[in-house]
């Protein structure tokens, strides 16, 4: 657009990129390509098109692409708040909105970048893109990318995804077999589960703590893996959600991450990093303290440095695919993140592309281009994520309170979760009248007491990756519900708990 | 929007909804299914909102939906063009711009439903959603496949898709397992078998005509077929483009369409109709006359009672999965489309969804819904494609054009395509000096020199099912070129035509 700030790259990028020569280059791990992903090859068609970049004075009569003048679409305007700027910011945040009055209109327009005018306009939107989705685009990522993840080693690279259920899929075709194992937690969000099934993997659900899966019983696992009883190589794939894990809440400490990332190198594993909730890394939970007021970094480099470093940065050897999400920073129905890893394995994903999804919606690619590269900028996107994460730390404050207030303590406790959207409530079965029917049915019975008590809270069971279960277990999410409803519904939880458990308490009567 | 217009359902939709009761039930072809997809559980977050549907006082801890108030966009406004209206039509098309001076500004507001001035607002275009896609938009075009294509059973439904190449990706992996046989045209689009090898298909292209897959060649590989001999049990899936096709140009008689449909019945083959190019038929080619002057129908009516039926609108017992895409009828960018079948296969590709891409962008879908249903209606939406399809008719006459004043009749001839967006030139090898190299290598001679000429026109092999060549191919292509350029090229290919075939005639020197 004629009217956007120039993009404020972070002195950091500067440095990165004088200093890339001298990162190592990633193994090649193309061992671990499933038999789909090595058999497909480099479409004809894109053959047509390297012609074209060669020469400019050729004329085409080869590539069928609709004529843009044809596109029914004139202009596109979207309307985007600006997030309160680090300048503005003084290390506290109130819940006073979290969008400043600040709003700028951005419009894509046909044929605007012919003029000089944008990088990438409404005909290129709205046009057939190459299968890595646009470039523009993808150079915003990749920028931030490096700002927060810094990859070890220098031949990575990203490409467009569908959000991270379809980035799931294709990495999981990319990487497993029929019959091939894939090492979970050992509570995972059900689709993840629900994919998995119809590719006939076979799934092993690791034990996890309140810092989500355990290196030790990874290792263990590893240690005595027995191809012949097990009927199968050891496993190749790791998959985990390191950051406020769905539906634990569990955040993995800097630790965990080093010997989880140590023991697939010794064991050579890919690390499938599903990280969607990891800007929703939250201040701490002090009880009883005003919930709507939020600790919050005072600058970006301050932001960035307190960040967990994610397994991509840990990686020193491309043995990282990290799925990254637009759904929980900017709005799911974009249908939009990227996937970072070692080129062999995004040249890979590329060609999946190319003849599955093709590349995300243009018109979500220009509407997330517009926000991010135009009205933003790199800074901006941060000033954006840091006020994002102070509101949903505020919301986590309240369902903490409520929990605090409503629930019995002498049968329930719970991890206060550091990042992401859930609390993960654990209940103690044994203090239960009826726990000799079961874990189960004693986690059925607290789910339809619940149900006819007006309140809706998921069991446990909905995400065991294995049919055994430890303990009655709850997902409870601050997300979406309004601290009033939330209050009340954890109220309303409560009461089911002590009826259920037998604890007539005086206010129960 | 408040200021939308009803949306004009044709008296059509009426009638067929009265008699849709006594419509047969589609036969239960499941086992048609593959492996992967038998497989396919139905999503247990579904089942939680099932609760939520059922009883509006629950409050929900449930679904991780992030806060729509969170959503960095707070409105989108699209701006839309009207077509000439069919009142406004006089059974010529003259042109002077496909899209007259009318334009409509659409907005999609967040909550705007809530008020009760949208259908369809942007917090839910936003936000997650059934993995149906939204069911505004879908509502639109089956009321759209009702009035275009009338299944002729009862129980069809429809699902949106993330474009063709999407579709297609989910339903072959809905029909078919490593190894089964597919049945294709002999020349395909390149995807559609660089989608199918990774899948381990083994793909058989039939001879065809001028009217696309012959129906006689068919019936004999089928009668013919020895389960001994091929390994497999006979193909069960026949992959079909009737109108139009990509790379021919043919479009498939009614006399052909019945006897291919007949022939799938016999010997029980589903049938992927992918038929983007449905409404690109085109108005006869007179050569000689001006390019620029094309007959549509008068009325909307006429124009659906002109189009051939398709291979959807001929099945009686649901062996027909239609693929549509707004790529060529709107714009490609969208990545939108959808699927329409009979409902087992539909539930199939739904579970397939929740598990993959979910649902096709919301932005997307949110801006199609602008224009489709707010802008438009059914009506202007037919109104549009009359202009469309005139505005393709008339690039193909100038291409035909051109075809017919500089290429050298001795040794090409085409088909005049009547749907689509290419034209097929068929060259005779037999009369190159160099035929004794073998047809590839003077389709590749021929090519490399349209190269040097500054011409690019892609190559019959490109296209190939088997490897054996019967002749000499090229593809081009009318879609997206100015009348000049496709001149010049034309002019440059016959010159490469008449040194290569060794013609000195006088203009050549």
């Amino acid at each position: 657009m004629s009217d956007s700030s120039p993009v404020a790259i972070k002195p950091v990028v500067a440095a990165i990129e004088s200093h890339t020569e001298s990162k190592p280059v990633a193994l090649d791990l193309s061992h671990h390509l499933s038999i789909e992903s090595v058999i497909r090859q480099k479409s004809l068609l894109k053959v047509s098109s390297s012609y074209l970049a060669c020469d400019p004075e050729l004329l085409s009569l080869a590539a069928g692409l609709p004529s843009p003048s044809l596109f029914p679409i004139e202009k596109i305007t979207a309307t985007v708040p600006i997030a309160k700027q680090e300048s503005a910011r003084n290390g506290l945040w109130k819940n006073d909105g979290l969008l400043p009055d600040t709003r700028r209109e951005l419009q894509k327009k046909k044929d605007s970048s012919l003029k000089g005018q944008s990088e990438y306009d409404l005909s290129a939107a709205l046009q057939y893109e190459q299968g890595t989705g646009a470039k523009q685009l993808l150079k915003f990522v990749k920028e931030h990318t490096e700002i927060v993840h810094n990859p070890q080693y220098r031949d990575w690279d990203c490409i467009m995804s569908g959000g991270n259920t379809h980035a799931m899929e294709t990495v999981f075709r990319m990487l497993i077999n029929p019959a091939d194992y894939i090492i979970l937690e050992e509570f995972v969000f059900p689709e993840t589960a629900e994919g998995l099934k119809p590719l006939r993997a076979k799934m092993i659900g690791i034990e996890m703590d309140e810092e989500g899966m355990r290196s030790d019983s990874l290792r263990q696992l590893l240690e005595a893996w027995d191809e012949t009883a097990r009927g199968s190589k050891r496993p190749g794939v790791l998959y985990v959600v390191p950051t406020g894990q769905n539906p634990t809440g569990a955040t993995m400490s800097v630790q965990r991450r080093k010997e989880i990332y140590d023991i697939c190198v010794m064991y050579d594993l890919i690390i499938i990093e599903d990280d969607p909730y990891y800007f929703l890394q939250m201040s701490d939970y002090v009880p009883g303290a005003d919930p709507t007021v939020v600790h919050v970094p005072k600058t970006n480099d301050e932001f960035v440095s307190t960040l967990l470093p994610s397994m991509l940065s840990i990686d020193t050897q491309g043995r990282v695919l990290r799925l990254d999400s637009f759904s929980k920073v900017a709005a799911p129905g974009l249908r939009c993140g990227w996937i970072t890893g070692s080129d062999r394995f995004i040249e890979r994903l590329l060609r999946h592309n190319e003849v599955g999804l093709q590349f995300p919606s243009g018109v979500s690619m220009a509407v997330l281009h517009s926000i991010l590269a135009e009205a933003w900028g790199q800074d901006g996107y941060l000033d954006w994520l840091v006020n994002l994460r102070a509101e949903y730390t505020s919301r986590r404050n309240a369902l903490l309170d409520a929990m605090d207030k409503y629930l019995p303590r002498e049968v329930c406790d719970w991890v206060v979760p550091s990042a992401g959207m859930f609390v993960w409530l654990h209940i103690d079965h044994t203090k239960h009248p009826r726990k000799d029917n079961g874990i189960e049915a004693v986690e059925m019975e607290l789910f339809e007491a619940g149900i006819d008590n007006k309140v809706l809270i998921l069991p446990g069971a909905w995400f065991k990756v294995s049919p055994e279960a430890r303990d009655v277990f709850f997902r409870a999410t601050f997300a979406s519900v309004s601290a009033e409803d939330m209050k009340l519904a954890v109220e309303r939880f409560g009461e089911v708990l002590r009826k259920s458990f037998g604890f007539v308490g005086l206010d129960d009567l």
